[in-house]
């Protein structure tokens, strides 16, 4: 016992996934698929995701569990979607038996409608009747977040008549069940009773006595960024979800807060590489390249205007050609520091910490920060380029060049996230190609033509 | 009753930083710090990260509430610090009352050493001993994260006497206690007794006929991302930590898993510009000026190279000044399609999914990625820079550097960052400029070069 008892979780995952992947070299596919089905699903996902399509496909195929629907929604979307499309209608219909509702409702908004029909008429009414509770509120808001899992209570019970309820209930209490939900007839919320309250207090005092007013039921259109935020800050394991009239309708598990966190996470730092956070590491060639061309696309149209800029500057650059050298720089650290400030901004906003009352204090710390990085970093730049092409004319040209480039990159980096903001276009997406192009055209424009101002 | 349960957390939230700063808009010091004063610690922390760096401190001094510790410990590490520089040893002392261990085990770690002496002489036996077992594991190890709170109890008693025993324990209970961990007599973790299983069980059956043997302990020096990607997968509320001997040392609750959560997605998101996760959006002007440095610095070496690349090809553009105008494309689209494979990579090695097991195959996918992308956009560039510049030879020379410089920057990409974190070096942090590096030096010498050779 006490072996495996020590043995951690990651040590025990770390050697199935070398264990699966030295199986596959060996070309040992039943043992690999055998040593797979003993997995708990969040295992078998992990495995999956990290195998080459081909391997993973194949795989799948020799699975074919009961646990399938779980293990499906434990992939990430990218990975999920590609099996999902080699499945027939019946499979995937099978793999929705065991989903949880809130799992069941994203799921089936991926579908075609002749298998969402299927499924739906697949359901009793009761769970069908709570799908449809979900899927009438969109997936990012606590609504689509909630679970239709709870276990409620009157006021005017006692503990003793709860605890024999919740005996009677047995396996059927929900997962991650920290607390009940106290209602009143009309089912409206009025208050939480935690687990822990319950085996603590005297089993005669009443549910009204016991039970919690400090919990507040989010309403079930909030964002569901907000309802991450909330978790995160006031340490909750679940949440009760209201609708308008004050109705209870489900309930927020801090499971599904935790996967919204590193989705938003992982959202951020692939957005800003022009990558959904659903990305398969091994998505199919085809698709990948077709994904990606648009970024590049749109970066080739920044890449143009930028061209364009020191095209303006044919003659200047005929004339002296150390200025074709040093360009870059003035565009480069332009690029830099700005992509500095527009993290700090997205990251502000993704916290709701930044808005239109503080940002001029933002800009007033960025323009500061770049004024004096601008000065210290122009003076080095002009004294190795004057080294380098003994001219201090061009030593003075590209120091200015460069306090220009920085602040306008700090202004651009602050504003323009709260711009696009307002705008309705995802920062986190759009904000680091934009910044690059001001960056870009500013330092092309400032460096070339202070050279064709002064130089010529 | 009802009005005030179906407002959402995040809108009261948002109200309070709105308020604030409307207060302090007009200079209503008192009210600002009355309002914040009937804050949860968490909302407090919230507000003061938002305000600029002389509002947050006037507020921080107006405070000085029993919270304070709590607040401090909610706050960006950046933040903290800050306010801690103008405490003085008998604030911090005091503030450090309320804290936990694993919190204050945090906290003492940034502070001088006669301001620790003081706090640890501060504490009684008891909390010194678990200070100083949480203290003798590193911060990002199952034991730094862990806290001391356990409740435990013997296999061999029944749930009626684990009922009567936590009834008299009362709100001594820790929070999000959501299990009770089961241990022999000489400390040995043997399994976890859900509260839920408590209360639905029949109280005469034992602690051993009902407990969870599926709940794996953590080895306390398992590495804290493991912990989180664990609680993350098998939807975790808190988890046991053992030492080496299988003695039970302390647990891991889910809340501070998703700070950890938080605190990676922003490591990756805030790394990739150069900055830390902890960076405070206001912090002091002088202080961010010197950190940014840094940053620009080393990328200034890079552009320098990448200066120095085009200045051995000198010659040529002094002949073709068409080259320089178009230069910034290749090294451009070489950046953006590196950093979509680097920013796949970086996140595969975070989630355990990338190794020299499957690289190869990532990197396969990427060069066919690359090539298809590679020849697409050549064919698009050649066609605008033949049309630009009337030449059929520029046309050729683009599109070749550009096949060239993305198939460069697709290997550069996956590679790069497992052989960083081979080496020991963070590939969110470093990944990026020496990704750049490599597809500036590349871009310029595959355009200019091929350019030298046959267009001269």
């Amino acid at each position: 016992m006490s072996t495996s008892a020590t043995q951690t979780g990651s040590e025990r995952e770390i050697s199935h996934l070398l264990r699966i992947q030295e199986l596959l070299e060996q070309d040992a596919w039943r043992e690999a698929a055998d040593l797979l089905r003993k997995l708990p699903p969040a295992e078998v996902a992990h495995v999956l995701e990290a195998l080459p399509l081909t391997q993973r496909q194949i795989l799948w195929d020799l699975l074919d569990t009961d646990q399938d629907g779980e293990t499906l929604m434990e992939l990430t979307e990218g990975v999920r979607n590609e099996l999902v499309q080699n499945m027939d209608q019946q499979e995937i219909v099978a793999a929705t038996e065991n989903m949880d509702v809130d799992d069941l409702a994203d799921f089936i908004q991926e579908l075609p409608v002749d298998v969402t029909r299927e499924i739906l008429e697949s359901l009793d009414e009761q769970d069908r009747h709570r799908l449809e509770t979900v899927l009438s509120y969109p997936e990012d808001t606590a609504g689509g977040l909630m679970n239709t899992d709870t276990v409620t209570v009157r006021p005017e019970v006692t503990l003793d008549v709860v605890l024999r309820y919740l005996r009677q209930l047995g396996d059927r209490v929900p997962r991650n069940t920290d607390q009940l939900f106290v209602t009143n007839r009309q089912d409206r919320y009025l208050g939480a009773l935690r687990l822990s309250d319950l085996v603590t207090h005297d089993p005669q005092q009443t549910v009204a006595e016991v039970m919690n007013l400090d919990v507040k039921p989010f309403k079930a259109y909030a964002d569901a960024s907000e309802v991450a935020r909330r978790f995160e800050q006031y340490d909750l394991i679940s949440a009760p979800v209201v609708d308008e009239e004050g109705r209870l309708v489900g309930r927020i598990t801090v499971d599904d807060v935790v996967d919204l966190i590193r989705e938003e996470g992982e959202h951020q730092f692939m957005g800003s590489a022009g990558l959904s956070e659903d990305e398969d590491m091994f998505a199919p060639v085809l698709e990948s390249s077709k994904r990606r061309a648009v970024w590049l696309g749109i970066n080739l149209l920044t890449a143009f205007l930028a061209s364009w800029v020191i095209g303006q500057f044919q003659e200047t650059l005929d004339k002296i050609v150390a200025l074709a050298v040093l360009m870059p720089i003035v565009a480069s650290m332009g690029g830099v520091g700005g992509t500095q400030t527009l993290t700090l901004a997205i990251r502000g906003i993704a916290l709701g910490q930044l808005s239109g009352k503080n940002a001029i204090y933002l800009v007033m710390k960025e323009l500061a920060v770049a004024a004096i990085n601008g000065i210290v970093w122009a003076v080095v730049v002009g004294l190795i380029a004057s080294y380098w092409f003994h001219s201090t004319d061009i030593a003075l040209v590209i120091g200015a060049a460069m306090i220009i480039n920085l602040i306008a990159a700090a202004v651009t980096g602050a504003v323009l996230p709260l711009v696009l903001e307002k705008l309705g276009i995802d920062p986190a997406l759009a904000g680091g190609v934009l910044l690059t192009t001001v960056t870009d055209v500013v330092g092309f424009l400032s460096f070339l033509g202070l050279a064709t101002l002064f130089l010529l």
